[in-house]
């Protein structure tokens, strides 16, 4: 049986879990339309502000700066794009940019998300193990109905992914061995940096994530305990 | 409307939400059966065994001692009392004591909590606010289908209860001022500390909470923002 030991799901969320990108466009439309160029495209916006993600982390993991919740991040990451789609960050009422900050919260699940979650909780617990912060967990959970046991990762464990303290502190937080939880994730970086701590892996594969024209992550990139086309396939593979 | 401006409600869980009582000599009665004096009571070891509760978590608010989570400590505490029934802790397979100590973790909810969580969910967000560590508070959700939005408190805090950190952290993983978290519990000394921190309170009356010589907690001790006598009356009281 596959996953034999393990006794606990965690879950990347942003790309694996919830379609980020059309989240954010979604709600960054109207707002472009109020504030920005004319021209201003709302996917663009997106990835815009998902490219300062990663710089935005690294400050914590590496440069000192002390552990910063991810909705403080986000929101710091939009003043630095705005003036991108030609608005400047003073000239808008700091309410609605926090409003916008919000976009994060309200992602929507892929399709089989919600019916693979259902079927892989009779055999496991499921936790996130994601970098976003626990409030936007629990209102992500709450809006899309994911059946979490517990909202872990990097803000309970005050170490983002993927630092070696993101990983193991949730499996001790869950009272379990590294190898008896796994990490499902459709990133190979974050993958094979728990594999380094010792977790099991299940690679999720979504083509989609990082829009049309995505190019890394088609494929896996170790040999993942498991490879899945997405959740439903994944409770398939594990008999839940 | 009573509690008004209030986002999230923080749960007491041992006493409040589950009879920890009844649950503990449940799963010890064959134990002493097996292993115990001939007269040795059930109930009066789940009475042994939670005295230690309060001096093992002393140890760590104010004598120096890392933060431990409670499985730990009930382990312990468990070695601590079993002479006192006429057990000799070595005498037993640790694998013995350590399935016994798992009785926190399948412990009964009151008869009106599950409708009552239910109910409150559609206003609020849901979290245990307890000094329980989070496999605990996660096993015991599975089991009784507690519809917990997350599993904060003590071990995510880092603190145990009555020390402030352990209410203020929980309010700021869920991005709240304190005035925004509730605090649920059936204990005045709990509601005074989280009232101190600036939280809302209330109280739950559970006259059984401590066994039928109960003689605490049987009335508020101040003025809480809601007195109720179970989950469906506060989730009647508070329009949920």
């Amino acid at each position: 049986m596959k996953l034999a030991g393990v006794k606990a799901l965690g879950f990347d969320v942003f790309g694996t879990v919830v379609d980020w990108r059309n989240g954010v466009a979604r709600d960054a439309a109207p707002f472009l339309q109020r504030h920005g160029n004319a021209d201003a495209d709302p996917l663009a916006f997106a990835d815009a502000w998902r490219r300062q993600y990663q710089p935005a982390m690294e400050r914590v993991r590496s440069q000192g700066r002390p552990f910063t919740k991810l909705d403080i991040l986000h929101r710091e990451n939009l003043d630095i794009i705005l003036p991108d789609f030609g608005i400047d960050p003073a000239s808008v009422p700091a309410v609605e940019l926090d409003e916008l900050n919000l976009a994060w919260h309200r992602l929507d699940p892929w399709p089989d998300v919600v019916e693979g979650l259902t079927r892989l909780r009779r055999r496991f617990i499921l936790v996130t193990l994601s970098n976003g912060n626990v409030r936007l967990m629990v209102d992500m959970a709450r809006r899309a109905g994911l059946p979490w046991d517990a909202i872990l990762g990097a803000e309970p464990a005050r170490a983002y992914k993927p630092s070696p303290e993101a990983y193991l502190r949730t499996a001790d937080m869950l009272g379990l061995k590294p190898e008896e939880l796994c990490l499902v994730a459709a990133h190979n970086s974050d993958l094979a940096a728990a594999r380094a701590c010792g977790l099991k892996t299940a690679f999720v594969l979504r083509p989609k994530d990082q829009g049309l024209g995505q190019h890394t992550d088609l494929t896996p990139e170790q040999n993942w305990d498991v490879v899945s086309k997405d959740f439903r396939d994944l409770a398939d593979q594990v008999a839940a």
